[in-house]
């Protein structure tokens, strides 16, 4: 690796190096959408967290209050970015499809930004742009960080609200409620909350971040103190699934969503490119069981395009990888075998219930063996 | 990939890539260390085989014959590199070590040649020299082609006697008999050669070499072809070994030498560095099983060293890993676990008998579960 990793030279995440430890840039334009803008400017300035906070009523510093209104925004969210995915799981799980539309850039942006590629004419057809970056342009002219997803974009104006990704998803639940589809779960439930930052938190510093941390060491030290650091957590889930079906207990909760969008991408590509390769995911019976199981379930695999996230990973970060060949592996039918995790009792919605079928015009164009009957 | 693969310039073994499809250097020095040189010369000039032939009773043109003699010639030949490895592991289970000695380059050679690295004072204690190179050129002052092991010196010359792999394990069974140790296995048995030597060139082929052709493909058509012959050749193994013991029958043979050696290496770096990830080894049944066997048996798994297998391909080849960060899996504690292949019957060593214990000085000084103990 340089000076500075090609993850934030390409702008999908700000990112750098330094002492050989990669470390994650955790500016973001931290603007929200909120039930009650008024409220959330007259409430105290909130401390802003890497993680997000489902329990803030106002603004960190210098960010605005925009009204949540259902038709005005775009969620602009490639599939390939585990970051944006999961947003992209979370308005499916809530059914909010209706409320908030969805862009999807390809997964190979370019040195300058992600770009609307897969439209058949390189336009996104609702924003009628080629690229993210004008859009961050439109809100800050001069805007100087990565351009990153995901976005979500003022459809009238063309302007970036926020890029905040780990509280986009909360507050999805928790300022959209009016908008859930009947039978929505509680991903953010008020009695868990407390239980669940902590997790939600290791998961992000050892899991979500400890990938690229072992991808993106500039040292041979660097590198294994990263896959020791990954591994460790990744044996304390390993403990903490053989009796729970889900990371909180019976029912699914944002906790899972953060941590499945790293374990759909692990054999696929962290383990190989980013040489995260103790084992494989598959060799973690409980992980894996519960990888399948929400794999199976409506809202997460049906969300999964692993042709885009491998081409993402092994084309666009040439350090890593000069020849930018993607690999034909591994083999994926195995995300749809049994994964007995039903012995454990829970029911992922609760109360609620499963979302329906995605809609064709958003189903992932690429490998997913949920669809290869197609 | 550039124009000419990393391997070949770095002197591991002749090797370019053209149209994208990294092709293999078969040219060697193919002179033969002989029970009866006289008869050699005499016999009929034979055809280079890329597979070696035991059959063959005289010489190639322009090749010559050298005498077998106990205590003149030092096999060099790295512990990293999967052609020199067979003939460690040949040398060990016929107990030749006390007529042919032994010589270790590191793993990490230079553009110009594999050295003596290991050494206290980086000089080979027998031969007294710094690099392979150099004897390379006492017997050929301008010579043109990849320095490769395994390579066999003659001591009081100084001079490369031959780097032909495929020939040198075929000449130790057939021409060094007498110096066997008692109880050595025959590994070409006369009666399986014509039914073996289609076998050995199909697992060379698309085995042995195909890993390669993977993983120095120079286009992502190049690599999707490698990638489906690999695997197809290792489902036809697959299928092979489900009711066979070994490759050819009941007894170890050469051609289970042949295919350990890569199969040793495949989730160590195959997997990973050559994308030959469809699967691990140890996701397909009989093949892992198999090669639990092997490792598990006297003379395989205790000339292996995994890590001057990963810090080989994952230093050497800067154009697949420009960062030089080896991975620090897979674990490998796996190796050791029960292989349930005697239900098959059969008998390593046929009427013979295991070697005994690796003599000290000999033992691999890296990675291996075999020698955790120590």
């Amino acid at each position: 690796m340089g000076e500075q990793s090609k993850e934030a030279e390409h702008s999908t995440k700000g990112a750098y190096v330094t002492g050989g430890e990669f470390t994650r840039d955790t500016n973001y334009i931290e603007d929200r959408i909120v039930a009650d803008p008024a409220a959330a400017r007259a409430a105290r300035p909130e401390a802003h967290s890497p993680i997000g906070d489902p329990r803030i009523a106002g603004l960190t510093e210098g960010a605005q209050a925009w009204p949540v209104e259902p038709g005005r925004y775009r969620l602009v969210a490639a599939r390939a970015c585990p970051w944006a995915h999961r947003s992209i799981i979370v308005r499916r799980l809530l059914g909010l499809e209706d409320a908030i539309s969805l862009a999807t850039p390809g997964p190979v942006h370019d040195v300058r930004s992600w770009t609307f590629d897969l439209g058949p004419d390189g336009r996104d057809p609702v924003l009628g742009t080629e690229r993210l970056q004008e859009h961050y342009f439109k809100r800050f002219p001069d805007y100087p960080r990565g351009i990153t997803v995901p976005a979500i974009v003022d459809v009238p104006s063309g302007q970036v609200v926020t890029n905040n990704y780990p509280q986009i998803t909360f507050d999805l639940s928790t300022q959209w409620r009016p908008f859930h589809r009947d039978g929505a779960p509680d991903l953010v439930p008020e009695a868990l909350v407390e239980e669940m930052l902590p997790v939600i938190e290791r998961i992000f510093k050892e899991v979500n971040n400890g990938v690229y941390r072992a991808g993106f060491a500039g040292s041979q030290r660097a590198y294994e103190r990263a896959y020791e650091r990954l591994f460790a957590a990744l044996d304390w889930l390993e403990d903490r699934l053989a009796g729970s079906r889900y990371l909180m207990g019976p029912h699914l909760t944002e906790a899972d969503v953060r941590l499945f969008t790293t374990l759909v991408r692990f054999d696929a590509v962290y383990h190989g490119h980013f040489k995260c390769n103790r084992n494989k995911l598959t060799e973690m019976p409980n992980l894996w069981a519960y990888a399948r199981d929400l794999f199976q379930t409506p809202g997460f695999g049906d969300t999964v395009d692993f042709d885009q996230i491998k081409r993402h990973y092994y084309v666009v970060h040439e350090d890593v990888n000069p020849t930018q060949v993607v690999p034909a592996g591994p083999d994926l039918a195995n995300w749809l075998s049994e994964h007995g995790r039903e012995r454990l009792g829970g029911s992922p919605f609760g109360d609620g219930t499963p979302p329906g079928p995605v809609a064709a015009e958003e189903r992932p164009p690429g490998a997913n063996p949920l669809y290869d009957a197609r």
